[in-house]
């Protein structure tokens, strides 16, 4: 369990108030705010704050006075055009705000998405928790042997035993160490700058995120995908879950036109037109590589 | 006045259903929201959503589970000392969404501010009205005499009315030109994104701008400055004055370290050390330019 | 023609003098420095300065201390790896900066790709040129019947005469009156900053460009496609001719991935594994909207 | 020494062959490229490329055609200028490209400079080096007692001794237990990107990076400063001495305007304006607060 009763007594404090607002208001994500959701064995994500719902996108696609379009169903339609054809202004118009807790090799990998707004908490001030991922047994993986930056089975017996343990003492040794290091009891104490560096990265940090709702589609885009290390990926699963909370419309729009959607290139696209003339394409005759026509018939199911 | 009949009722619609929330709310800017305050001849400013509170900077800066720190007293000296020492994150959480009408020529300055989200009204999609710029007399200026990039005296007597007229009849031709192009009455009709070409700088459009808090400092300090151009400048006073009410100790902060704040050179410290010290600096011994000898004197007042 | 005998010598002047650099170097983006490719009836585009080539690229998505691979054929075989599997960075690691000269309604469609560096000909400091873009008659198009943002034939006889004749005049007259208000021959003189409201959208500006490969591709995917306006579209198609010739691997899998790719929504992707598997679908059946059909129908040609 | 036989044949070979080239090129950074400069225990910096020279900041300013102004004290004229008062985006006309070897803590730190191009070594998909940083012993500082985010003295005698010989061992163990894990040598072998987690924050990586002047003096500003951590900074240090052979009369403006500039508040202008009429500031006039009027009297030598 992640939080401490201080911490959900902060939490419980925040969701005692309601205030009236004129602002645009969604039920489905106020039911979210603040809760934190659990992930992985000490992570999680909580809504923050949010701005903007799906006539907001349509509000400002029109630039309209008033609300998005007339009517919902004008509302749903325009959306889906304005995904399908890469109209992304308007999805920007939308903006969301996480408290993420999460390991540092996670973050690393997040933190790449550069059209964000971040705040971490520092290690330079403060001092970590004692909180390190360590993986259950079925996604304790083995390295793919087909890909090079992917995972196979999950280990067994004394194999993922040994991970395992080592996983743990490595980490339980490195923040006793960390926490005599900075210590200043009968000694000088080491600066807390310095004493981080002996962490290993899968002590978890945390963060306030923000972004606006098109590049928030990017990042889940490439991080609910099924290339995407597992260990950000449930964190990409569960923010799809809030996003479809709070704007049904163009989280719908997201799945039929992206996360569900393929693209096909040119030499993709020539073969399919001569299969659907009723031609056999071949590994030999389709100009692809190898690699390529397997993409092209995984996509073709 | 800048509004029909027809936009005034869908503000007025906007402002009619308040709906609890338990986001941060700001009853100072609240009371702005939707509404069009005008700006020059036929432009305007409205709040559309905000994100954030001064207490959410602090909450952020300290990735805290509730709100920022124990006391509003605190909040206001963590976020003074975060705007003096350059912590611009922790200013990035709070967010701001305006619809704002003005000049095209204003606009094309306003767009170099990249980070941020717009949406324009599309003149390929849509039909320009007939509104546009003209100055009031005191806003009619010269060119200024000894810097190329400003403005002298306001134009005098048979001088400004020739310019006046100039600028009103060359606009309502234009306009008429262009309506009468675009017409499908009894011809085929010029395409909308050709015809717009005909139509002159002071024309108005409009936008969604939603900007970081951060970013809109930014902004504010650059076109809230004495050196921006007037048409300008009169739009960041006014969101200066939004801004104030929305995060009055970010804003307070804004002023104090920013906007009146003065940046002095290497040379320029060097030159007030030897002054605190008696020594009489002159622009002989200052080992700095004509121009920036000037530019110090100025910050000495 | 657009350059002046002084222009031209200045850019001979360029021309002339190699200078040995340890650089990555592309003999065929030397061949076009400095040259200014005419566009439209004044514009121009001329590339200024480039960094990195297709090599640059495989170096950074290895991180390697010397070229990129071993062999020209594995860095083709990487880039289009990357491309294809949507791995953006590598390509940020080539810049282009281009000198671009273009009329102001084309400016204001292109200044929207923000992640880009831009320095504009400043009409508060400088003096516009009397030049104008008067399309062809060709391109002189009326509004689409069936798409609120398209062009339909071009206009014939009289109307076109007519409309041309306005663009001519108007534009002239335009710049008649701005020349006289900033005279300060025996007056004095508007300011520059106001003078330049007068002018109508076709008069064209210039700015210095620099764009990182990643970000050009985004822009030439959006702008040299057959849904841009035409009078952007001319630029991207030169700016195509000219990546091809600095960066030919990366051009080519940018065109099979990207220009001549095809997106499916998961609803497209299934009616089509019907359709490979027998089934006849339709309109009826299809469970997409009468639109997304039709788009359907045209990506299978 | 941080590179291998292999590495510095690579770096011979590329410093082999000069090219010609039409592009502006310094011959001042020509002789820096490719080299790695040492830094920390086995980090480097080395520049892999560079676009611009002083003078291609003048030729954006002014969107010339030829070079930038007509002679090179006018270039260093302008240059101050634009420094001076803020014109930003002529500096960012000239980029930058850097292969930089850092702690990952260290890189944890710069990666939050979003406006930047990276691509750094993948985890997921190779192996890590067994190499650590290891601070020197006087750069093995204790906390400061004044301030919660900086660092006092060094540590001392047994307390220095014992921390050294936790961070040596525990890196080398977590090290050999990383590449136990990995081995596919009699067992499955974990996946990489599961691996790495076990790995600490001094370990080594390394990236290409990317960026433009005006980012990179921004990055310099917060990074070459005292309050920065020291790690980081001998990074900045070195890249200053790279830009000021670089772009000299850039770099001389970013010292005396940004690096030993002071920004000074709306109160301290004032209290600096009642000392020079003869008054006495104290912090009890001065209307600051504590650490804001040490702040001031610090400016003040």
């Amino acid at each position: 369990m992640p939080l401490s009763p201080e911490q959900q007594a902060e939490i419980d404090a925040l969701r005692a108030e309601p205030m009236p607002t004129l602002r645009a208001t969604v039920p489905g994500i106020e039911a979210h705010l603040y809760k934190a959701v659990p992930l992985l064995d000490h992570g999680f994500v909580r809504v923050i704050d949010y701005m903007g719902d799906d006539s907001a996108i349509c509000q400002a696609a029109r630039v309209s006075y008033g609300k998005g379009t007339k009517s919902v169903q004008n509302d749903e339609g325009l959306i889906r055009y304005l995904m399908r054809h890469w109209h992304s202004t308007p999805f920007e118009m939308c903006e969301l705000k996480l408290h993420v807790k999460l390991p540092v090799f996670v973050a690393r990998q997040w933190i790449r998405h550069r059209t964000a707004n971040v705040n971490e908490y520092s290690a330079r001030y403060s001092i970590l928790d004692r909180e390190f991922y360590i993986p259950e047994p079925d996604a304790l993986a083995a390295q793919s042997a087909i890909n090079n930056q992917g995972r196979g089975e999950a280990l067994q017996g004394e194999e993922a035993a040994r991970v395992l343990e080592w996983l743990k003492t490595d980490a339980m040794r490195s923040y006793d160490h960390y926490a005599e290091m900075i210590s200043q009891d009968g000694q000088q104490g080491l600066a807390r700058e310095l004493a981080r560096m002996n962490l290993p990265a899968n002590i978890y940090t945390q963060w306030y995120w923000k972004v606006d709702l098109h590049n928030l589609f990017h990042f889940l885009r490439l991080r609910a995908d099924s290339h995407a290390q597992y260990e950000i990926r449930v964190y990409a699963d569960e923010i799809c879950k809030l996003v479809a909370d709070w704007v049904p419309f163009a989280y719908k729009a997201f799945e039929d036109y992206r996360l569900g959607a393929v693209t096909m290139s040119a030499q993709m696209v020539d073969c399919l037109r001569r299969m659907l003339a009723g031609e056999e394409v071949t590994e030999e005759n389709c100009e692809m590589s190898k690699r390529e026509f397997r993409e092209f018939k995984a996509m073709l199911g």
